[in-house]
């Protein structure tokens, strides 16, 4: 019944600043095209597996071309359907192609497949020593998931299908309804670069769905091997729970819910309460606040300087306008949130923004309470995705150790601190390894590099898997498993671990690292 | 009320010759020392975590050494508690005692934290590259749920336990029921290894439960991060289930069930049949079937060839015996599962070993039915642990696929092949690769190698987590995770991130693996 009523709907992306719909329609996808391209993606990754990372390097740079290549038209379009401004998509598409262009290079390099050979002892007493040798291998299909908050970089080429299609898989992806239109120029343009690959065409789909049937449905399908999402908590705890109730349960990594604490140290709010100010009152605003790492809370310790510090705060906040939010749900939930968190007892406005005159307006705000209201008080512990952030105000150290256990696992955690507080403090720098994936010394936490040593992701609920990272080069690994081969002969084995070593990668050679041959005298 | 009857009921091991109750009574553990053992493994880690790798190390030799000081009355009570042969017990205190010295060499050496390094860019336009450092970090107390097939190599003391306290984790044991005392004094040697290296009692300690109730709530306590467990499918299942059912889900690494397919290829059937039913023969029946890793599956061609290999078989395990099984629930489940593997249609028994004389005896059965039939039956799929196997007689390559793909996830596939027979047939070895964690070629999967490249591991149902393995150095990855660090002062970083590399360990270093010192100039 729900698959008559997708195909009845047509879908229409609408621009937020004024509310009104956008050209070109877009018909939602049945069940029965979800397992069409499903089995295509299963027929697809038996020929897709094998390719070497030379051809999926190649892939990745193709792509990255094709999405250069849509020019100004993606670039408007995105801008559009969006709200964000045009220089944003535009430092988001480099980004993007830049994604692609560092997995190509991790592929090129050739070492990412932890190759290790242990060579066989044939005289071991009692018994002889086998030949083991392990190697990365792709799982099969991918289900993405394209987050509203990053219309390419986390979306239809983002970083879930760029790590995904590396490490040899193909890759379904589920766009998002709030950019119908940038997703679809995407996903074409990825199907050309596919097929101008000599690929088939399973390699990667594309789907869009009028409501949530379609999204589970894809979860919870016999030829999906493991799920990416981005988005809120309630959208990847979802998933994740049909996820692990399926008869063969699959990996999902959602990237959820972080409030990414930002610790104020005495000395460093002493030393530069203006500069701190002014940092994170950019920090907590930009793109109107909807990045995953804003800094939702703020934890100084009771002082005139931390009164100093919340007086520049709200002078610099009073400065900066608020923004068109993304798309109608964010904004319902960014006011409600914002209602929510300054409706409890005893939290208090610190300062607000001026007012956007525009569709769907995130206007900053800052709410601050003490330490005891936010350790008593569920709700003030949620994040509140836009433009808002609370500062907590603890007595000593030691209310900020509480403070962050009772937030919980997160994205990033940071630190304003001088070297000789943090010295001085190691505890509050363990329990913020133990929190967070990320740990920042006087820094913002938005703005997230994409390197080899990024870690995007932590301990739940920011994230349902705390092993991985959804940006930088280690997110390859998440879409593969170890498989080791015993007594094979030389050429069955991949590449990486026949004996002469001919893609001169590294490998665990009887535990040493290394790029020698393996000599058999 | 659970509480109150675990406490009331006193636990006994059982000789399983003869059936008769051994010494020693063993008061099962409340919930109430659940909460205590919990928050000490939780306080103790706040110490343990900033341990060196030389220190934990240390700590693992000396469980070592500890263990084989108990000398002569560890081997006969283990012996006494399993019906395993003194002989066998012996070689598996050897291979515990390896395990513990392998995960210290591996700490020693001290690259397993993969260490990654991406220095500054401080001009970099438009916005400057920080500097991102990337490690992993020991998760927090690890439930461990010991084997009752390893008393020793997979229990207390074993490669969960090592792996787990090797990245710096306290442990929280739950021991078998079916060898209490051989538990306890492991567990007892464990403490010992604890105090006399300084570290907090907390690091390590044991429970034991009259029913499920314990272990249901050990994984179910939120002092606990993750769980290692070996046993049945229906055992991890339900621990798997309740753990990513809490409120914040943990991963379960329980290694559960497989049917180890070997396949019989034409050539190598006609050139070694009496050969290859001798090694099959010894493979299923060795320590009475009672392995992971137990050839419960032989997948061969319609031939004379297969014919007289089956033949053969018939006269090997005509002569081998069976021998005691290890507790009353496994003896009663073996032979429930014979009969009903016997039971479906078309499925007839080929031959059959000696009557053990003994208390629950495991006698060697071997069944045999058609592919079509194999297929057409989802009984006949199910782990039959204890000496038996099915021999599937298939119409060509194409059906043994076929077979491959109903058995499902697997710990081991094996090819007995030529290897022009192999390159002939690359789609059976890609099939293995997808539903096999280790691949064998012309040996049996019994004897499972410690060693760095060892996958001991794969898909569901083989394991609740195909990415990784519960036997080699790798394990340790289980009960890590990644965290990094952004432009944080030298002194605070770990040392495998600290410029001048003292440990002198290899790190990826702007995307190069190398021993390199960073120069910063």
């Amino acid at each position: 019944m729900s698959e008559q009523l997708t195909q009845k709907v047509l879908l229409q992306a609408t621009n937020p600043k004024t509310g009104k719909d956008l050209e070109g329609k877009f018909e939602p996808n049945s069940l029965q095209d979800l397992s069409v391209v499903a089995e295509n993606a299963n027929t697809a990754f038996a020929q897709f597996r094998h390719t070497s990372n030379e051809q999926r390097a190649r892939l990745l740079e193709s792509i990255g071309e094709e999405i250069m290549a849509l020019g100004d038209a993606l670039i408007n379009w995105a801008s559009t359907e969006t709200g964000l401004p045009v220089s944003r998509i535009t430092g988001e598409r480099g980004r993007t192609f830049n994604q692609l262009k560092l997995f190509a290079s991790l592929l090129r390099e050739g070492s990412w497949k932890e190759a290790s050979i242990d060579t066989a002892l044939p005289d071991r007493q009692p018994v002889p020593k086998p030949d083991i040798r392990k190697v990365l291998v792709p799982i099969g299909p991918v289900a993405v998931f394209t987050a509203s908050n990053f219309p390419l970089a986390f979306s239809t080429a983002g970083g879930d299908t760029a790590s995904a299609l590396a490490a040899g898989n193909p890759v379904i992806v589920k766009g998002h309804n709030a950019h119908l239109g940038t997703h679809q120029m995407v996903a074409e343009a990825i199907g050309r670069a596919v097929k101008s690959n000599g690929l088939p065409s399973g390699v990667f789909s594309s789907l869009i769905g009028a409501d949530f049937t379609l999204g589970q449905a894809l979860v919870q399908h016999p030829g999906i091997k493991a799920v990416g999402f981005t988005g809120s908590f309630s959208g990847g705890k979802a998933l994740y729970d049909l996820a692990v109730a399926r008869a063969i349960p699959i990996p999902v990594y959602a990237e959820m819910s972080s409030v990414n604490p930002t610790i104020l140290m005495p000395e460093a709010t002493a030393l530069h309460a203006a500069k701190l100010a002014q940092q994170l009152a950019g920090s907590v605003t930009l793109g109107v606040g909807q990045f995953c790492t804003n800094p939702g809370l703020i934890i100084g310790i009771e002082s005139p300087e931390l009164e100093e510090f919340c007086a520049f705060l709200q002078q610099e906040i009073a400065q900066l306008s608020g923004g068109t939010m993304l798309h109608q749900g964010i904004y319902e939930q960014y006011h409600n949130g914002v209602q929510a968190a300054i409706a409890q007892p005893e939290v208090e406005t610190l300062g607000s923004g001026r007012e956007a005159k525009t569709g769907l307006p995130g206007d900053p705000l800052i709410a601050t309470c003490k330490a005891t209201t936010f350790l008593g008080n569920e709700q003030l512990k949620e994040e509140v995705f836009g433009p808002y952030s609370l500062v907590v105000k603890c007595k000593d150290a030691g209310q900020m150790v509480e403070v962050l256990h009772k937030a919980g696992g997160q994205l990033t955690i940071t630190f304003m601190a001088t070297d000789s507080e943090m010295k001085n403090n190691q505890e509050l720098l363990a329990v913020a390894t133990t929190h967070a994936g990320r740990v920042i010394f006087n820094g913002v936490p938005t703005g997230v590099e994409v390197c080899h040593s990024m870690v995007h992701g932590g301990p739940f609920p920011a994230t349902t898997d705390a092993r991985t990272t959804s940006v930088g080069t280690d997110a390859i690994k998440r879409f593969t498993r170890p498989v080791c081969y015993q007594d094979a002969p030389q050429d069955l084995l991949p590449d990486e671990l026949k004996d002469h070593n001919p893609l001169n990668v590294f490998r665990t050679v009887n535990g040493m690292i290394t790029k020698d041959k393996i000599t058999t005298d």
